[in-house]
């Protein structure tokens, strides 16, 4: 367990002396040659110059006929002047001006007689419709300027102008490589300890998202001499490099040592969270990147360091990162020795956009997936509370945020059928969803940060659900309470259920190892109010302070062996193969704000929740009860 | 000449009744089952579920020791626990929980001791520092709905939740068939009547920048039996078929009646503009749209009718428009009887963002590639005045909008060179030039309109260029002149001079066609000054009316052999190699308004003029004097 040391760079620093270090090495651009009929998108390496006019001949710009103008002079609408056919040549649009003529006459303004002569009634002015030489482009002329990026019409332009293949940058390819002793191809049975190799594919989606080419080599196991060897390889043959993990500063850590045998490290430790362990190394002009093993890890420090060499090479304008104002839902507190970056989920609520830290690990990919945005939190601030309003860095358009139904509570797979179902009827439409809990639903209505919450809170005094929760939590009003389904709660125990539980108080008994909902969840106060119906000292039970956050977690927790039973609901049960004891059937309701009311995106949720459609896919599900949902619950 | 009646029918409902029919005859989406290590911006076809739970096991969060939580409880500072070796396990961040234990301690929170036993300092908490399975992803959850594009953290996502393949929407094939006799393949020596093909690599390119894929066939001659042959092949081919061409109502119009033969015609003839002549066909669920030959309105017509079939197959949302609140900077005329299209050219001056309409015809591509908006004319609507608020439809992004130096003025091709390098100098910023002649830049930076023109106007009082002219129109001052180079006007005619012109007087003589320049250009007042000094009467002079807007248009028409004489600037002349009878040098300068100063753009344009570089490649286009440029001319 030996560590090296790391150092703390800032990362504005670092990213600039790495780029000025490659700089000095002559990293830039390369060039290629290519038809310019595959260019577009592509970025000019030179300007470009038409070789040859277009049109490149005096066209006529009609259908009609060509004459000499000087015939026609003096014709009106009194005086016609009639041609014959020697002194006129019929021609269609883009036909070439005859020798002698200069001037076309549209086929609307002749009056053709018996003996093949025409008939005009007004002069036709020297070169009218007629295309000049070079009206769209004269030779010589400057088509495109350099280093920008070729679109369809300038393909057009380009070819019209006589240029059939231009010099562009060539896309720099990024070698990847990943390392590790447990890491395996994908595949769908992976043993304990395994680690599937998926940010190889991630990093690769993103190169190219950018521009770059990306190549992923194989496997390297946790040797020096074949990481070495990979690294010299993937060197050779790309134009910057990535090897990936090992650089922490764990027992396997050879990441470091094969850069500097190789070439050198320029900083071995950056100012930034996640991403801390990376390391700015190269040979010669060629980035060699090291990056944390950790997905998200890896996402931020390619975003921040190989991004900005890849923009470079590429001479992309640096504006393209978008940023919103938004209005942070709870607060994020950050190390002041690191720039952090915080993913959050967003929304629009009425005219504001709310930003809502998503707080997990940087294992966890799927927070990712999920981020709207990236909340920067600069070295030496200490985070921003909950209300302050902050410029997040867009992943996710603002139109698209604009179209986002904004569901915040209590967890529920049908939600995700639901928000399937609503983006299917329209696809303009999307549906966030967040898990809270009921009561943190509640709250995110209250404090205006949700067009919807799901809840199922069991009122004790009368056996009833949501009501008494709306008039406390609401008591001016203010929100409707949308029926949505009733759900079988029960414990999901294992296949077969091997410990013989057939009653809620079985929970207590010695060896059993419980897994249990987090608190402020619906489930977990109705899992407390059981405890206390039955008398049973919620101490004693082993595993009740270990919360999960959803159904399906403690549904995996149970199938993988670590708990014996849990809370949950049948359709998590079922997923999982689990076997169920029921307990009790629960209302889940939605919340609505009445601001919210009108929205397009509640107008399709409530069609959605109506639909025939979604009553089959419910009961497809298992587990639930359907009575009239998306009716409005009275509070009275 | 026969005409085939046309339809006038209003865009919106062509366009929707298009769809639909072709909804009724099943077109939609078709889907393909990729890696899903491919699938970076593919659309998910349906729901994507997770396969296992990722982590699929129990994971260490840390690098640290293993042990069994209950083996811990009692460990404070003052009462710590030792544990042999038989009561941990030491492990990597990453490796599973062994059978037994079921928390984990940091490296840094336990003492090892000599005897290979640990003693710890405080209770480890059932589940501490441990990665629960399904963390990330569960089994069975959605990972993503149907119809999103798929980003790079969702394919870390699903290869996490042992999802490999998945089904997304295939791109649909869009098949591009040109025809025509006159039209050939690109070249670069193309004989007069022949028409450079390169529709199909603009039509290539915007249907793949769109999602779909795209198939060029062959040129077709206009022969009805190999037209309809070639559509039957490509109809059984593709998704959606292109006939370009053929689609006006002139000589060789055979497009209509081919796809009635192989199919149906909705609708022929559109209330658009461009684009009247478009036709909207199918063969049964495939649609067939007949394009007008003219590479405008063919990018016109396909963005407006093919696009929303695109969209529908791909199922983009429709929001991918974006739209800028701009200024007229001139009327706008428009047609009541058409929706029109017309292409504008925008900058920001100040934070005003301006639109000027680029009034050129629909052959000219180059038009297009300049533009950055198009301004949507509704049917009905006679157009705008100048001034008017208009929302246009942005080609550009807002941020290259904000970061362009707008030009307006006189042309000079030295214009695009400098527009070249500041971009080369600053890769965020751009250059953008209209040419409408030095008293036109005059008027568009007294309208604000403009950070910069170019500008050479004689005194014909004191042979002096610029200052009276500023002084007589920004009498309350507000702009600076720069100096910027002095140009050598002259006569450009046919090389070898085979008239024997010798000077300027000349171009009066009988049987000479002159070509003009535009009135209110330098050139033209130079011209007519000329003229008036010497005494010649310019009705006298053939083509005087015969108007180019460039230097290099002018060059280009004498090149050609359409006119003999015209007056220019000697790089034109060079840049076609033509002979040249030198006239006068003037003085060529820039006129930047004081509120334009101190953006980035100027201060670049004022670096750059003032390089060595600039001096360089100058004097390297022939025909300049290069004197002090960049410096402030007095104008007292």
């Amino acid at each position: 367990m030996g560590f090296e040391y790391l150092t703390n760079m800032p990362l504005a620093k670092a990213r600039e002396d790495y780029l000025n270090l490659l700089k000095g090495y002559g990293f830039g651009p390369k060039t290629e040659l290519i038809p310019v009929s595959e260019a577009c998108g592509r970025v000019t390496a030179h300007a470009v110059y038409a070789h040859i006019c277009a049109p490149h001949y005096a066209a006529s710009a009609m259908d009609g006929v060509a004459v000499n103008a000087k015939d026609t002079f003096g014709a009106t609408e009194t005086t016609p002047i009639t041609l014959n056919e020697e002194r006129y040549i019929v021609l269609d649009t883009g036909d070439p001006i005859p020798d002698g003529c200069d001037a076309v006459i549209m086929v609307e303004d002749i009056v053709k007689n018996d003996d093949g002569s025409i008939t005009i009634h007004a002069a036709a002015a020297p070169w009218q419709h007629i295309r000049q030489i070079g009206e769209d482009v004269c030779a010589g002329e400057m088509i495109l300027p350099s280093h920008v990026t070729v679109s369809p019409s300038a393909i057009g332009a380009m070819i019209a102008g006589g240029v059939l293949e231009i010099e562009v940058i060539r896309k720099p390819l990024v070698g990847i490589i990943p390392t590790g002793d447990e890491i395996i191809p994908p595949c769908t049975d992976p043993k304990p300890g395994d680690i599937l190799e998926f940010n190889g594919s991630i990093f690769s989606a993103m190169v190219r998202q950018w521009g770059a080419e990306a190549r992923v080599y194989p496997i390297v196991p946790d040797k020096f001499e074949q990481i070495k060897a990979m690294v010299a390889k993937a060197t050779s043959e790309c134009d910057m490099v990535i090897l990936n993990a090992g650089s922490s500063a764990g027992r396997e850590d050879y990441s470091v040592k094969v850069i500097r045998q190789l070439g050198e490290v320029l900083y071995h430790g950056i100012a930034m969270k996640p991403g801390k362990p990376a390391i700015l190394g190269c040979q010669g002009a060629k980035p060699i990147l090291g990056v944390p093993g950790y997905p998200v890890s890896g996402i931020i420090v390619i975003e921040e360091l190989l991004r900005p060499l890849i923009d470079h090479w590429l001479k992309a304008p640096a504006a393209h990162r978008q940023y919103a104002a938004a209005t942070l839902t709870r607060p994020v507190v950050s190390g002041l020795k690191y720039e952090e970056f915080v993913r959050v989920r967003m929304g629009y609520v009425g005219s504001k956009l709310m930003a809502s830290p998503l707080s997990r690990g940087s294992g966890v990919v799927s927070s990712f997936m999920k981020a709207d945005g990236i909340l920067e939190v600069p070295q030496g601030l200490e985070g921003y509370e909950a209300g302050a309003e902050v410029n997040v860095r867009l992943l996710s358009s603002v139109d698209k945020l604009k179209n986002t139904l904004v569901v915040i509570g209590s967890h529920d797979p049908l939600l995700d059928e639901l928000g399937d179902m609503l983006h299917l009827e329209n696809n303009d439409l999307y549906m966030s969803s967040s898990h809270v809990g009921s009561m943190g639903g509640i709250m995110a209505i209250r404090r205006g940060e949700a067009h919807a919450a799901g809840c199922h809170l069991l009122d004790t005094a009368n056996g009833e659900y949501n009501v008494a929760f709306m008039k406390k939590y609401f008591p001016k009003g203010g929100v409707k309470l949308i029926r949505c389904v009733g759900r079988q709660q029960g414990l999901m125990v294992a296949k077969g259920n091997p410990l013989g539980i057939e009653a809620f108080a079985d929970i207590t008994r010695e060896g059993l190892r419980y897994v249990n909902r987090q608190k402020g969840s619906g489930t977990r106060i109705l899992t407390d109010y059981l405890c206390k119906r039955e008398g049973l000292d919620t101490a004693a039970i082993y595993g009740y302070d270990r919360e999960e956050l959803t159904h399906t977690s403690v549904a995996a927790q149970i199938v993988s062996g670590s708990a014996d039973a849990g809370m949950g609901i049948y359709s998590a049960a079922k997923l999982y193969d689990l076997d169920f004891i029921p307990i009790c059937i629960e209302e889940y309701d939605l919340i609505i704000p009445d601001h919210a009311w009108d929205t397009p995106q509640v107008a399709q949720l409530l069609k959605t929740l109506k639909s025939e459609e979604f009553k089959e896919k419910i009961l497809a599900l298992g587990g639930y009860t359907v009575d009239n949902p998306g009716q409005i619950i009275p509070l009275d």
